[in-house]
């Protein structure tokens, strides 16, 4: 699901002249709150609750470099919401070709302020669930036109 | 194997009061830096030779939050070095308990600067075996004063 | 002049609550870009001519602090374009209230990749005049509505 | 006053081959840290004690590029100290040939942890003082060898 767009700008390259590797974690967290931010919801708000997400684990896998200035289209879906943890896929492609630039996966523990475990409340379940369901409308709607 | 130590800077935090797990990646950098320089080595001399080690592959997993300021102990280890590939694993402690705070693996490919696949070369191998010899020299000494 | 809007990341928050003092740079780096590519230029193809741009002189006030996600805009305006030096004034507004957050300046030479002082190329210089000429009517404009 | 040495990180360069000019406020921010430990003294009980120095002008003049991995020595000195402002005053430069690469100054505010103006208490004063005192002795002290 395309989320948003961006161009790496020149402090995010590195002297081998492409994207550094590490700024592919920005591209995630912008992914996920504008994945948030569709369902008319933002991750301020999500914090205002009481809630924080905390990533526990990240999985980064890189097929092609990106390039300072390149148009990039960034994706996110929403893997898995239980009550304790929020899982998180990206993609990030060339948004002229298509092309997978890379992929990978945040991991989140659903904490209170203060790092400890808390389950996420019924309002923001049912947010997390519309999401899935919206998803899952938009794959099927792909399946049927590809 | 203690490679380097570190303390986050305020640039580091982030609005949750805590190291973003971004940095991790900082971290790692350093730390197959400083590895190399353990054997009078530099990556930038790796890369006078016409090697470059983009990486490909990342994975962190995050056990404790880190602090502004926080004295921090980076290991690394050299894991596989073959000649078309290197992979170093990482922990970061806090350096006075030696409490694991995170834990990571870095994948890199052997490039031309211009990307292409390219063979270590052999004094590079050379290096490279030398810096895994020492690390089972550690090993085998902390064993057996374990 | 307004050339982009941006929302902070966490990542470029700390634990002070705010927005980082240092991703300013960042944020005028994104407006200098697309101030350029009002002009149909990007500073890629500034690149490809041979020229750099290299900072040599930055200054930054900050009036208010930027929170995450908050929507900003940002206005960049050239003041200076010689054959030799390029200044590059800039704002940093809250989007619905207007309220200046932050201002500076980047003063920037006009080097070959090497880092060697170069002229401006005839073509160049006059997309500048011609960014220089779209500024004074924007200008001319609001004075006229204000 | 040399207070710390740094060896830039390939993730602070960009593509142009060098230092991105936006990590000298990472340099700034690890040299005042530095400067006030040398205090037996750390920005962390600063802040302990319900004080805080967000940054509200930042002014940076460069020379030379810096480079990746090269050595670097960062040199802070507190010009000015008032209840309600500190300044201070930063030089980087190549650790092995003295060569001045960039210099910089950073003006703090005193205020509260929510941003409010607030007067240095008088412990502050006094190391704040004690610092300046030492200063003026090395100082004393170079031109007494010079």
């Amino acid at each position: 699901m395309l989320v948003a767009s961006v161009r790496p700008l020149y402090a995010d390259t590195d002297q081998m002249g492409v994207v550094n590797h590490a700024v592919a974690l920005r591209w995630f967290e912008l992914a996920r709150a504008e994945w948030l931010r569709r369902l008319s919801y933002t991750y301020r708000e999500f914090e205002e609750t009481g809630h924080m997400l905390p990533v526990y684990e990240v999985g980064i896998r890189y097929y092609k470099p990106a390039y300072y200035d390149q148009l990039l289209s960034l994706e996110a879906e929403l893997q898995i919401s239980s009550p304790v943890r929020v899982i998180f896929e990206y993609r990030v492609r060339d948004q002229k070709t298509g092309t997978l630039l890379l992929e990978g996966t945040t991991k989140h523990a659903v904490t209170t302020k203060h790092g400890r475990p808390k389950a996420l409340s019924d309002e923001l379940r049912a947010i997390m669930q519309r999401g899935l369901a919206e998803q899952q409308t938009q794959h099927a709607a792909r399946a049927q036109t590809g």
